[in-house]
């Protein structure tokens, strides 16, 4: 085996981090004992922080490439679902003995790739080597006009429920990561789980949501309790019909094999969607927005007065679906 | 062995980190995808984010009142060393399986009175049960006049080094810890102990600094590590009287039972001190200043021109005390 590089504190954060932070002057080259932001005239900031733990949010040998995308994605995902621009990010970085200076740079590549898709920059943070599982934790800031912020809490009774793209991928792509998927070509299993390892998050539609949708989360519990939480801070109640929901083609054919998967499509987190509501008479505004993102949104249910955060489920008989709304399984 | 109590990440933050949101409007309850901030008129937001790790950073059975008090005192101190007035804070923490429902909720109350001591409050985070060390992620926030943030980089050939209160404490204190320490009064043992396990952030000095420090840094890292930080980035050397260094009753107690100590007083971390430079004019306002704030600020040093980065430490007979630099030991 190849003799591990090792590399201090700040040797690492000199070689790999400052790099990531060249573009941002308020991160003071990583020098300094914080960062400084200016909000621009008319914003306010946008601050979300999430953790990831190896062996309980990825696998405990997940690639540097897929963990920096994660990573970094679901809390991009964060700042899309309140209508954010992203603009800069802390990463507090615990390294178990196993991740060396290689796998560092690898990581660094991959944060710099994710960075320039969105034009954001790293501004600071920590790295600590322990004995435990690699850990991640990212504080991400973006901004948005002064009272424009996405709310999951402005839901009205009578709007309807739109998601983004496809739901379920992630899900089934993590059981396809575990052994547990059959019926799939390939490519369709390739498919679902690039879903689940790389989150794209749906920055470019939060944008455009702003003055559009009522309340908005990002699916990460899982539809189905990520709709509670619109619904329970909104007042109000959920309804979908379950054939509405938009799936993929690799989805579909899982299904075919196996019906009972959908309540794991409906349940199960990590796709990263946006879920939102919108008041009745904006259908054409959203239809025109799908079709300048090129991004499905699709019309899946309504707001309903009835039990606050309840989230009903036909299928296709009308009948309630059953589904596990703590439906989110880490790995 | 009582049961021990387990809540779910939704209890956990419903039940005791919700309330630490309470004051802050723009945390939503911590019931969205992110918080909000609004910067006010002629400021900059500073940002910080420090992680601590059980077995790295603190004993890996320390109190969750020590834990807190620590977790968030090392961001504190952060903001201080930049002149920053702290704001709020996000926090992401992994609870290993032994921190039960009781401990997070001494480690709340703890989070609660530091939050309250400092007028900031909780605005968001995230919340993972796994079965490694516990980790602390904490971000905080805050905010200084635009442009007028303390820096490492701003000291001039000439200026005087100061420090503030005592020096050595929290290494000392460690080793005390440790067993590794004789010679003391059970009192002074225990002072020591103290200033390793509650870091308190000289926050209203770094307020104060502002427009009459010309560089700051916090002493985390050791002193000597943290003015070679300052000499580096400010492109100078730095020369300090070992002997004019403060030192608490009690570490004078450990040196004159072991001198050899000193070399840890010096290079040791965690006594979150400030220390800065100033023209020599600035003497008499630094002197009024101490007074004020009830606070020993002491003259150590100069900055000088010379090697960059580099920090001479003379001892009483003017010979250069050797100090590790990289004297900063994890627990």
């Amino acid at each position: 085996m190849a003799k591990k590089k090792r590399l201090g504190e700040f040797a690492l954060i000199r070689r790999y981090f400052a790099p990531l932070a060249a573009g941002a002057p308020g991160a003071l080259g990583l020098t300094d004992d914080a960062a400084l932001i200016r909000a621009r005239k008319g914003r306010e900031l946008v601050v979300t922080t999430d953790a990831l733990v190896a062996g309980v949010h990825f696998p405990m040998n997940e690639t540097p490439d897929s963990v920096a995308q994660r990573a970094l994605g679901v809390n991009l995902s964060d700042l899309a679902a309140m209508g954010a621009k992203p603009l800069v990010y802390t990463l507090a970085i615990v390294l178990p003995k196993r991740c060396d200076a290689g796998w560092v740079g690898r990581f660094a590549t991959a944060l710099g790739r994710v960075q320039k898709a969105h034009g954001i920059h790293l501004i600071g943070g920590d790295t600590v080597a322990t004995k435990g599982p690699l850990t991640i934790s990212i504080t991400a800031i973006g901004d948005v006009g002064r009272g424009t912020a996405l709310r999951r809490g402005g839901a009205k009774a009578g709007d309807a429920i739109y998601v983004s793209g496809t739901i379920g991928d992630a899900a089934l792509g993590l059981k396809a990561v575990k052994g547990g998927l059959r019926g799939l070509s390939a490519r369709q299993r390739k498919a679902l789980i690039d879903r689940y390892r790389r989150p794209r998050p749906r920055v470019r539609l939060g944008l455009a949501l702003v003055g559009l949708a009522r309340a908005a989360i990002d699916v990460s519990d899982g539809l189905a309790a990520d709709l509670g939480h619109i619904a329970e801070t909104s007042g109000l109640a959920a309804e979908i019909d379950a054939a509405r929901v938009p799936l993929s083609a690799a989805a579909r054919a899982a299904l075919a094999h196996d019906p009972k998967l959908i309540t794991l499509v409906l349940g199960g987190g990590d796709d990263y969607e946006i879920a939102f509501t919108a008041p009745p008479g904006a259908s054409a505004r959203v239809t025109t927005l799908a079709r300048r993102l090129k991004l499905p949104l699709t019309r899946i249910g309504w707001m309903k007065k009835g039990k606050i955060g309840a989230v009903r489920i036909k299928d296709r008989q009308g009948r309630a679906l059953r589904v596990d709304r703590g439906g989110y399984q880490h790995f």
